[in-house]
């Protein structure tokens, strides 16, 4: 399609996206499934090596693991090796609170990348505890990406990610709504690491999973075209599956759970005690789902209602098709000359898919 | 954020788009309510005019029903009037069968546009039935926007619209998954005005309204992961709620519906016969819902499914909030020099979306 501007044409189609991953656990193995997988089924992606700090390591682990591909492994403090991969975009699979503020912008100067940095707060300008002003991911990705000529997606996933985009959607096409989340609608839960990782880090836990669940109630009012301004204590409840420590006072222990600050205090908990191997039989699953919703009526009183769910049996797998998708997305948008770090709603959602315009627009129009 | 490409950008937030309504039937009405609230509640468009056939007739019409804003209304036979208007966008809101193959791609030399058409087989090339070589909508739309600077977006709406780009998303997030579509999940089912027109075309009908239904045991296939091949008659079953003209043989005329090819042959059809006082008591809303399902189990065998849904009391007054957005979105497109033609799925989602970049970080991420 003849134009002067750089939105995709029907002649953007990539060459295969040739993918590294930085960091190997729970979403580095799963994005390493979701890009094998769009290899078998689409063709147009491959990995060309995992970046980590204990190459050696991983290479014994994944040698003892039968099906493995076999892709380069190299150190994370060693860039010169880095550049032997034949990278084009680096999906960063650390976490947000310590991986990714320092890997991000390091990457980014050499490489497009893919991240799912999800602290909130952290995403614009903020001030850190010691009163430094701070640029915040979103402008620290950018710096170093567009100095380099690169592209960096940043803060993808569900949520941030597609949840963000489509709050964006919901919102403009229904102009008087709020669109409101909920987690957590099936019968399991939704399991939150984070919540997860507080609770391990008490010293009476041996170990312990936390699912978030939906408070019906809340996401009726939001059905019924309420619009109400909910907390999330008022929309969501926690369940605390937790191993005590050998002779920890249970009681004590429920109660100081409850009364955490930031994580439970605010919210109806229920704590539940299991063995190690209760838990490691029954709670050994990651799944979550999540909700977005919007409901507002007309002027003329008409019913308007959008709302966008996704399910995932395992939390990290359904997050990684996202995330092999958002390296498709940066490849492409790096080869028209989009450098700099983009959020999800800013990236045309044709450039996610590896079909071409003219097959979408015959396919899917 | 700095960035060389025309991607949006954080200062690319227009002035107030200027709209002109074609045509006001149904659509154009819905049209001019949801620009009216996105001018209350947002502040950024406005419409400035109303292009129609009988200009005199409309404004007569107006003139009776309290509420109305004044605008100007001129004919859609006199082009040299449509520039005083200040037009930026011009939504078009006539029908595919004729008024669009005709009216888009003369607004669109003149104006940006943005249109609905859902004639699927015309919107790629075609031969039309003396055997001519037809370009097809998108590419006549794209011709005579890019020649004149002009952007337009085609195929806008719910389906295809929305739910095209949604599609695109779920097929890429979820590589293995055929994206499904279900219509008229409520107790109502869907209003379908194509299949309503072609009842009230025969000669035995006086009125008639055709509602479209969800066939539960399909959607339950497909929530389960099977990804079945399924036909629309396999998918769906219609309801046809008919008035017959005085005399007529009801048995006979329900054969010939149940009959009529390309419409209810190949579907489970019920045919319930009633009279024109219960119709227009009963009948006389326009609703329509619908749902994009993608399911598809990661190699793990851990469920994965994206579902999105909407629900409009009225069609018209849900499809015209999303004509709305893309209106914005073609005055921004245009702004950055994206000239041509596009669909839904071609942009970024952040350009139908009344607020800045940085607001939706801070309030979606």
């Amino acid at each position: 399609m003849a134009s002067k501007d750089n939105l995709p044409k029907d002649d953007t189609r990539a060459e295969p996206t040739r993918i590294a991953l930085v960091g190997y656990g729970n979403i580095g193995r799963a994005t390493e499934m979701a890009v094998n997988e769009n290899e078998r089924v689409v063709g147009d992606m491959e990995i060309v090596g995992i970046i980590t700090r204990r190459p050696n390591n991983l290479y014994e682990k994944r040698c003892e693991e039968s099906g493995k591909k076999d892709v380069p492994i190299v150190s994370s403090s060693e860039p010169s090796k880095w550049k032997s991969l034949g990278i084009d975009v680096a999906i960063l699979c650390g976490g947000s609170k310590s991986d990714l503020p320092v890997q991000g912008p390091v990457f980014a100067s050499y490489f497009n990348t893919v991240d799912s940095f999800d602290t909130h707060d952290n995403i614009g300008p903020w001030i850190d505890e010691k009163g430094n002003y701070k640029l915040g991911h979103k402008k620290e990705m950018n710096n170093a990406a567009y100095a380099n000529g690169n592209t960096s997606i940043i803060s993808a996933g569900w949520d941030p990610g597609t949840f963000s985009l489509e709050r964006v959607l919901q919102g403009a096409f229904i102009p008087g709504a709020n669109p409101q989340e909920f987690y957590g609608l099936g019968e399991k839960g939704g399991l939150s690491m984070g919540h997860s990782d507080a609770l391990r880090q008490l010293n009476e836990v041996q170990d312990a999973r936390q699912y978030t669940h939906t408070r019906q109630e809340a996401l009726e009012r939001v059905r019924k075209g309420e619009n109400p301004n909910l907390s999330r204590g008022e929309t969501h409840w926690r369940e605390c599956v937790v191993v005590p420590k050998e002779g920890v006072n249970k009681t004590e222990l429920e109660k100081r759970i409850k009364d955490m600050p930031g994580y439970f205090r605010d919210f109806k908990t229920e704590v539940k005690f299991v063995s190690q191997e209760e838990m490691d039989r029954k709670y050994s699953e990651m799944p979550h789902d999540g909700l977005v919703l919007s409901v507002s009526p007309t002027e003329n009183g008409n019913t308007r209602i959008i709302e966008y769910r996704n399910q995932w049996g395992s939390n990290p797998e359904g997050t990684a098709g996202i995330l092999a998708a958002c390296a498709r997305a940066a490849h492409r948008l790096n080869m028209r000359g989009s450098h700099g770090a983009y959020g999800m709603f800013d990236i045309p959602p044709c450039d996610y898919s590896a079909k071409s315009r003219d097959t979408l627009f015959n396919e899917y129009t």
